[in-house]
Parts: C-alpha cells; sequence; structure tokens
C-alpha cells in the first residue's frame, strides 16, 4: 500500500468493521460518508459547511471537471482542492460511470470510450490512460480505475464481457497511475450479481494491486434485495485489511445494511439532489417539506437535530421558502441532510466499536418506521 | 418620537450625516445599506452570514409577505424575526410599491388598493389601515407609512394630486399605527420632481408627525442625474433630527451622491440580484464573472477584500461555476457584494467622522473608474 495512506481497522462487529484512513490531507474515519462535488461544489454549500457536518472527505466527478473547466484548467489554478477551497481529501471517480449514463454518442472500444460532451457536444475520448492522467491533473487524493460500470439487467456473458474488459482496463490504469506520492488508487469489483464473477473480478484485482477496493456495478437499479444479496458475498472477497467502497450508495437503510455487510465507504448524491427537492432525512424518517401539513408547523424538522436547519428554523418557514423557489431553502435542506447522513455514519462508528451494530441498526429502523413527527 | 427610537447625529460633513438609531433589537449605524430579505430571506445568503457582512438591519416586503405566507401566519410563528431567524432590527415596507409594480389587476380607490396576487391570482386589499395591521402582525421594527410611489415621468397635476392621496394615507397610517412601544413609523416625502409639492409633503409630514422620514417617488427610471437634482433639497426639507431614508437606492454611486446630500438609510436589491446574475461589485468597479477573461485568472474578484468569496476562491471558480449553473455561485456573488456594500458604507461613516467625504467619495469613485484589475 502506498506509504501515504494507512487503513487501520480499530473495530469489528460481525462483518461490520470501523476504522481510519490515514491520507495525506487528513484521516478519514470509516465507515465513512463521501458527500458528491460533481462540479467542483457540493451543491448548495459551502466547503467551510459541509466540513461542519462532519465530513471528512468529498467526491469529484472526473467527468463533469474534464468537461467544464478541464483538468488542465484545474491543474493551471493549483489542483482541485485549491479550486474549489476544500483542504481535506478528495476521491475522484474515473469518468466511466457518467459517461456511459450521461451521453447518447458514445463508441466504446477495446482502448477505451468515445463521447460527446452533453454540455456542448464537444468529441473526447477517456482512456484508462487517460483517467489517470485527468485524476493526477485534479490532484485527488483517491484515484479510482477506469471501469465499465455493468448494466443491470444484462446476461451472465454480458457481465464477464464487461468485468474482464474492466480488469484489463484496471491493469491499464495501474499501469498509467505509477507511484505518485501523494495518491492512492482503488480498484474496482465488478461481476454483477454473479458470485463466480465477483470473486474472480476480485482475484484479478488483487493480482493488480490496488490502496484499496471499491464495488461498482451496485445501485443500478437491482433494488436493495439485489444489492444486499450480492453484499452478502462480494465485500468477504475483497482483502480484508483495505477499505472497501461502495459507489454511488445510497439511502439511510442501504448504508446500514452496507455497513453490517462489511462496506467502510459510500458516496451518494441523494441528501444533496433531496434537499434542493424539499425532502429530508430525519432520524423519524423522510420529511416532504412541500406538504402543506408543515405550512404551519412550529416545529424545526427534528427538535434533536443540531443542524442550523434545525437549529433556527421551523418546518413552516422551510415549507415557505422552498414553495416560494428561495435558494435558501436549497441550503438549508442540503445542509441538513448531509449533517444527518454524518450523524448517522457516526451512530454507526460508534456502535461498531461499542459491539452493537446490529442493536442501532434496528433501533434506528425502528424510529424511520414509526414516521415523521406526530400532527400537531 | 417613539423612546424605544433614539436617533443621535455623531458627526457632520458638509450636509452628511453620521450617527446611531437605536432600536429595541439593536442599534444602526448610520449610514445604514439595508440588505432586501424580500421572501423572508435576504436571497442565497443565511442570516448569519448576512450579519457577518455588517449589515445592521434588514428590509422585508410587506407585499409579499402578506401573499405567502400571510402575516397572520408569521404572527402564529411568532413573528418575522422567530420566522426567519433575524435577531437584529427590520424594516418592512407598505406594500403599496409592490402592488403597483408587480400587479396587473389593481384599482386604486381613495380608500386604498384592490390587487390580484402575482402569485396566484387572489384578490387581496392594501389600505392604510391594512398595511398598518400586516406590519404589527410582522412584528417589524421600523413601518412605512402606505403610500402610492407616484410613477415618472408625470405631469405636475398628477404628482401633487399622488402626493397629496399619499398624504392623506400618511395621516391614516399614523392614526392606525397608534402606539406600539417596540415599533417606529416613518413617513414618506412625495412630490416627484418638484420642490414646492415636496415642500408640501415635508410639511404635512412633519405635521403628522413619524419618527423617520422617507424620501420616496426616486430610483423609480429618473435616472442619476435627476434624482440628485431632487436630492439637493428634498432632504433638506425634513426634520434635522430624525433619519432620513432613500428607498430603492441603489448603485455605489447613487450611495455616496445622495449621502452627500444629507440621507441616512437605503434599501436595494442590486447586490444580491446582481450576485445572482454574476456582477460584482468591487473597489476596481463591477466586474462580470461570465466574461470568458476570467476562466483562467488565478486572482480573486478583489485581492483586498476579505469576504469568503474574495478569501477562497478565484475568478477562474467563480466564473466556472456561475457558467455551471451552481448555487454557490449566487451564494459567493451575494455575499461578496452585500460585503462590499457594507464595506462602502462604513468608509462612508468613517470619512464623515473624519470630515473628509469629499476626499473619500472622489478616490472611491476614481477608483471605481480606472476599472476592473489589469489583465494577467
Amino acid at each position: 500500500m502506498n506509504p501515504a495512506f494507512r487503513f487501520t481497522l480499530e473495530a469489528r462487529d460481525g462483518r461490520a468493521r470501523s476504522g481510519r484512513l490515514a491520507t495525506t490531507r487528513g484521516e478519514i474515519r470509516t465507515p465513512a460518508f463521501m458527500p458528491v462535488g460533481t462540479a467542483a461544489t457540493v451543491k448548495a454549500m459551502l466547503p467551510e459547511s459541509v466540513a461542519a457536518t462532519g465530513a471528512d472527505i468529498l467526491l469529484g466527478n472526473t467527468y463533469h471537471l474534464m468537461l467544464r473547466p478541464g483538468a488542465e484548467q484545474i491543474a493551471a489554478l493549483g489542483g482541485l482542492h485549491r479550486f474549489m477551497n476544500w483542504g481535506g481529501p478528495i476521491l475522484t471517480d474515473s469518468g466511466g460511470y457518467q459517461v456511459m449514463s450521461l451521453t447518447d454518442l458514445r463508441k466504446m472500444t477495446e482502448d477505451g470510450v468515445r463521447f460527446r460532451s452533453h454540455i456542448d457536444g464537444s468529441e473526447h475520448w477517456l482512456t484508462p490512460e487517460r483517467s489517470m492522467e485527468i485524476q493526477r491533473l485534479l490532484g485527488s487524493d483517491i484515484v479510482m480505475a477506469f471501469d465499465e460500470c455493468t448494466p443491470f439487467p444484462c446476461t451472465r456473458e454480458q457481465a464477464a464481457a464487461s468485468m474482464r474488459l474492466s480488469m484489463r482496463w484496471a491493469e491499464r490504469s495501474k499501469a498509467a497511475f505509477g507511484a505518485p506520492e501523494r495518491q492512492a488508487l482503488f480498484g474496482i469489483q465488478q461481476g454483477s450479481t454473479h458470485p463466480a464473477l465477483r470473486q474472480e473480478s476480485a482475484d484479478r484485482l488483487r493480482e493488480i494491486g490496488f490502496d484499496g477496493y471499491a464495488i461498482g456495478g451496485l445501485a443500478v437499479g437491482e433494488g436493495q434485495a439485489v444489492m444486499f444479496e450480492v453484499l452478502d458475498f462480494a465485500p468477504d472477497m475483497l482483502p480484508e485489511d483495505r477499505p472497501r467502497y461502495l459507489m454511488g450508495v445510497g439511502k439511510p437503510a442501504d448504508l446500514l445494511g452496507a455497513v453490517a455487510r462489511g462496506v467502510d465507504m459510500f458516496d451518494c448524491v441523494l441528501p444533496t439532489r433531496s434537499g434542493r427537492t424539499g425532502q429530508a432525512f430525519t432520524r423519524r424518517g423522510v420529511v416532504n417539506i412541500k406538504n402543506a401539513r408543515h405550512a404551519a408547523d412550529p416545529r424545526p424538522l427534528d427538535a434533536d437535530c443540531t443542524c442550523p436547519a434545525c437549529a433556527g428554523y421551523s418546518r413552516a418557514y422551510l415549507h415557505h421558502v422552498f414553495k416560494a423557489g428561495e435558494i435558501v431553502s436549497s441550503m438549508l435542506l442540503s445542509w441538513h441532510n448531509l449533517h444527518y447522513y454524518q450523524e448517522l455514519m457516526a451512530g454507526i462508528r460508534r456502535a461498531i466499536g461499542a459491539g452493537g451494530l446490529a442493536g442501532f441498526a434496528e433501533a434506528t429502523q425502528a424510529r424511520w418506521a414509526a414516521g415523521d413527527i406526530a400532527p400537531l
């Protein structure tokens, strides 16, 4: 493992683990949730506010940043951290997923993917080598190998071919990555829902050797039940002493279930995207602030929450500013949701440390199921 | 004067004055610029951030708040301060100006104005009595008399009739206002560009007796030259020992010129609205951040500015997030502009205290005229 990165497991509870991932830009407490800063901003948040929620690390999107403002441009401006004013660690994805999900005109070959920008139609290439170069230019702390996120559903043959392509790309990613002093490289396990393919992928990644391992190809429409079925076996195939990162997940209940199955890291746009559409995650489940029943409610979203939205404002206010289309609505609800996600992760870490994750998960889910606060 | 409100003039420099207006919710340093919080939010800002820029007082819009969420609703929730989480003083306008500028179907009579909401078409009335009731329900610290903002241009006869209607409404506003312990009432001078009408209006307002006096009917399309011509005589007609408030003004140069002519208070949406459209006010004049020449510029908007946008970000970043339509663009530029406005007001107050307003204005305008920072 890159000497600048040190992953220390501190506690285990069943298959769940808690620990710390040291980077040259600070420590990441695991299990960790990484807010998504797609275009060099966690939407509707200032970076100091993201840090105040308890986030140790952000995710940046290679695809978006390579198109606008451009990786070379960001490098010329001192790298992504300086550009977006975030001093902590940043993980960047490889761009592969967004190329497949956001572009219409694309052509995939053994070499990589040729595509047109969804912003201006300009033509671009992404290959393992170019993805590594872009992530080096961005200066991310954790670089993701370039892969194809296998679609769901697909045949076993498609899943195998896609996984094997990703493994060839993983090898090229590792070779192109080299041995930078301040960056770590994560490989990505594919194989869809098939244990044998997941095992083949894990074995191949382990042979190549990475600083951490992601579980790819989930949260792509298969649903929580199927995802958990895969997580029942997939994480255990990956090296025990390296962080395991489940990409693009998820809802609070997904996080609980995935941690219990051995996952250490997560990223998802859900807390910020939901914040912008008026949906708040709370200890008492989801609150849809646009619902008219909140219009006269003087109570906060969650009386036990210490975030600025709950400390300073009523549901009535949050309802009002959402209905009025005010930016402060996105600001406050995004902050609340990121705060809630980080509190959930902190609770998960404490529970693992105390050997009580199952009880914590049960109590947490019972509160969610009890539902939103009682009517006035 | 309401004993809860005390206006203390501390320095004079020509016709300019500096001082302090004490309210039960805190002191307002004058000359003062009031950020506008139309719908119970200063757009794209959290109230603690507005306070951090140096703002002592906010303005709220009666028209918007009466329609959504409703004055009775805000009162039931503890008043506007609690609703919007702002503990400092709030001035509310009377609703008269917005009724005339934002509604299509309206009917004005001696009694008041009947109109349809621009939000949902519902029918409403505004009268001096209802405006006072709404502003009482909102709990604003400074209440504005209900008036008609005389349009520009208009004939002398129209200006006279409009002004006299506003004076009858001023009397009814005063009667309906009563003698609340924690609120002050400001009258509004009208009379368009005509000295005799402005004098008649000032005399009538003084007879009725107000805690402060606004200069209305300006910044409605007449241009800075005409506005300054009116300000050459209008403020001096108002009581010397009461604050004078020029409504809806303005650009930085308008503030300099109006202070020099004896104005103590201002409000304007310009710093926040311009922030949302990519326009920044700086010591070196206006910067249009969407201009492509900023795309690779590593320098801050203004190297001497201490606001978060200038302390943490390059012009290249601000250009990028504006082009990408990111909310953080509105957040950072609104913050910068409000910070700049408050710094300008602080500079004005210091200059008046030192008897050097003319020199300060000249130097400030010379820097604006020198233009934006040199090319790299």
